[in-house]
């Protein structure tokens, strides 16, 4: 399956301003690229570009007073298969799990592990370990959350996802990684790609969509508390332990968006010969 | 001059539980150690190894049920030089900062730049930056914030202090950090050992230490908003974005603390030497 | 001057629920009404009136499951005199206060008191006190917060307001009774009609108003952080401790709210009765 | 039973301040004391004595700079039965309960009625409702939070101990009163005397302590998270939404506490007129 991926997103900037973007397909999917997912700054600046301490390709540049674009048109290959599933994967004792995943079983701005561990346990403890208890974390978020736009606020936590019952993608993914992580199994936050492949079409302006990612029996599984059901499709851009860790954007100093729209659809080869045609 | 170091650390396990420690001196200071700080775990424990992506030494192992001792005793070198200031020293713009310090300009789950950045420009935006915007920070929190073993408490963050105005060493640097980040200057929380070197003795007993590290003029500072003036004989054990990153040692279950007595001395070789003949 | 006031309020009842209105004119001005300002429930329900310990006209009844629409339509007349104004107003010592005003000093729900008197000292307690005391504290809250109907959550606290600077009506007048209340001036919450008598049509839809009230020399006095400069044809309904204590309905389940419009309009007698020719 | 009554509470106050005290028995236990209460305040101070709008006789007056004493020593005739009981005990329908106490159904400072209601449900919802329904709830408040004075902070609101797990009496109280008023229970804050009369005796300093009331069957029943047993010789000071309406005594300035000690004992006359002969 080809996967047309791309973006337009435009800010207003007072003044000269530090950014750093985290817009392109992560590292693990460059191979799959068919059209280079290169990002266009216009006017142009000179970039930089580096691998943050979470694997993420990042690209960082001095915006100009003025008008800032960044767009992007890029195809890449997808193998069409749902997330992957495994109802027998196991939890690792923690003594047992890699060095690297230990720093997803912590705190972080987003996800306050100490204010809800008792919480986690009296909701899940007894549920049996591995796949099935991350299942019901995500069940449970699903659930008793209600999705809404008009929710949105960029400092929500976990905890106010847990008092609040409402929330965008993110808040949802913040509540399950922060439930998992005080259950001790280790969870990451997932930004990319989405489209409303493979279900019926979505009336919604399409966005970059938010997921979550846990380690489970040797290797992270997606999970996605938002949808809760396996979906085609997701080209990751970055993981990290939560939203701070991975903002498409983020200015250092005054950037004010003015439009923003993303492109994640299938890409039908003949039809698009026919077109050109 | 040479620093005794050590610390003597008890825990009653329940049930065997997964602990990480990050109980070595910092890699940076590994060459000035003149008898290795070898963490002795009693009963012993198979452990293993690995710098986390903070740079720092970690530990882990699993602990039994029943009485762990953690302990250790070293000798370091130490310059006696007492920490470095530059007043001349400048801030970076943030597009020349180097990728690695960007990460300590966002948010964490102690340092909540996102809720304390219009109150930080508020207080220090017009202050003239670089050492001076530092350590106009660094005054205004060690003059607001009193200091108290009682206000400790495991959840505080940055703006809890700033409203409580009260807390530990830890609370200070928090709040120090979180005022330094909103205005784009990288800081990161530090700990380690810090007796009373170089001042009248403190009667209170012996306790790690947290300072943070601030990044100008190419490099990184010790600043610290609790003392705030400069001290001798730190030794740094890890830095990372905040508390959250380097407890001194985090179980994965329940492990109630016992004994806790930390040695941080200065120790005179010939006196050494005339105690043993 | 004549007010025309009014309201059309629609909610969509699942099941029966008890719900407590304060729909009324405010005892203050019952006098001032031309038209009386009868609630009518639709459908009819058994009503109990009462005044609460705020001196509000409060009316309970049991909502039936369906749709249930509060309205009314009534005539004030009011002195068309803007806000008053006084200069000179001084602050009472606190212990002249009477009684009745103290608990106007404390904490309550959205206004933290505790949490932000530190901030209040420093920012206003060097402020000549009385009047302008007051007025600083109305600018600074005026000139700090954003006002957008996308800020607007239940939830949110004088200290959200504080650190996000982002809100509505409520929001703005919450951080500044808190401040005042900080400053040992009594302030309460005020909500009610406030159209846009004397001053260029607003295109917002109308919607009740929340404005507050200090007490300064002998007397209750009208504030308003959010419009700050005096106004004309206010008809207050109820004052409380915050909004809380005067919410204009209280469902003791679900109700879910589907039609909202008010009305405040200043009504001339001639053109109605051309009107009607 | 007769029991003695006293405090001797000192503070040390730096610049003349005005204050209130609750230091009274309350206006319904009046008839039963068989020596007054009164509040000796030393250095003496013109004082003014009111009813405040929740029922509690309130004493205030002007403190001067210096050292500060409040004390009394008051007999009160109690009728030595435990707590009542009545496990049969109905739930009113909200449009049934009486005016005055609906304002025990709202949220308050440190009862966040709106951030726990969710909460609330999901663990009591499905309970019989009723004196069974409060039961169940002070037993898992009971259970589920440590007692431990270092736990304590004056900012702590229900939110925090439901996530922290951990507090003094107030604390327990608040998080049961948060949950009564999300099920539509009324339940108010309550503070007075509480010796250890009819238990073992306590090692711990005597202490104020606070308790709750519900409001179940046509009147207030006493209920008691902390202890969660009916308990003798409560005698009551003061009621109100929660610890903000009844501090012992509010100081609107400095007032640095210096000596707290409590008298709550049953006196036996015969060994008293004994000691006296």
């Amino acid at each position: 399956m080809l996967i047309r991926l791309g973006y337009d997103i435009q800010f207003e900037i007072p003044a000269a301003v530090a950014m750093v973007a985290i817009l392109h397909v992560h590292p693990s999917r460059v191979e799959d690229l068919r059209e280079p997912d290169n990002l266009i700054i216009d006017p142009a600046a000179k970039t930089a570009s580096y691998i943050d301490s979470y694997g993420n390709r990042c690209t960082r540049f001095q915006a100009s007073a003025g008008l800032l674009r960044l767009n992007c048109s890029a195809l890449i290959e997808d193998s069409g298969a749902p997330d992957a599933v495994d109802l027998n994967a196991r939890e690792h004792p923690v003594n047992d799990l890699p060095h690297e995943t230990l720093r997803y079983l912590l705190n972080s701005r987003y996800c306050e592990v100490d204010r809800l561990s008792n919480i986690a346990v009296e909701l899940f403890g007894k549920v049996s370990p591995g796949w099935n208890r991350v299942q019901a974390i995500c069940d449970w978020v699903h659930s008793k959350v209600a999705f809404g736009y008009h929710h949105a606020r960029s400092s929500k936590t976990a905890l106010d996802v847990f008092t609040e019952r409402a929330g965008v993608c993110r808040d949802f993914q913040h509540l399950a990684i922060t439930f998992c992580r005080a259950l001790n199994i280790p969870a990451r936050y997932a930004t990319g790609y989405l489209g409303d492949i493979g279900i019926p079409p979505v009336s919604a302006p399409m966005d970059f969509s938010a997921w979550f990612e846990v380690y489970l029996e040797n290797r992270w599984w997606t999970c996605d508390a938002r949808h809760n059901h396996p979906r085609i499709g997701r080209v990751l851009m970055a993981t990290g332990r939560d939203a701070s860790d991975v903002a498409i954007t983020t200015s250092f100093g005054i950037a004010n968006l003015k439009h923003f729209t993303v492109v994640t659809e299938e890409e039908f080869p003949a039809a698009k010969t026919g077109a050109g045609s």
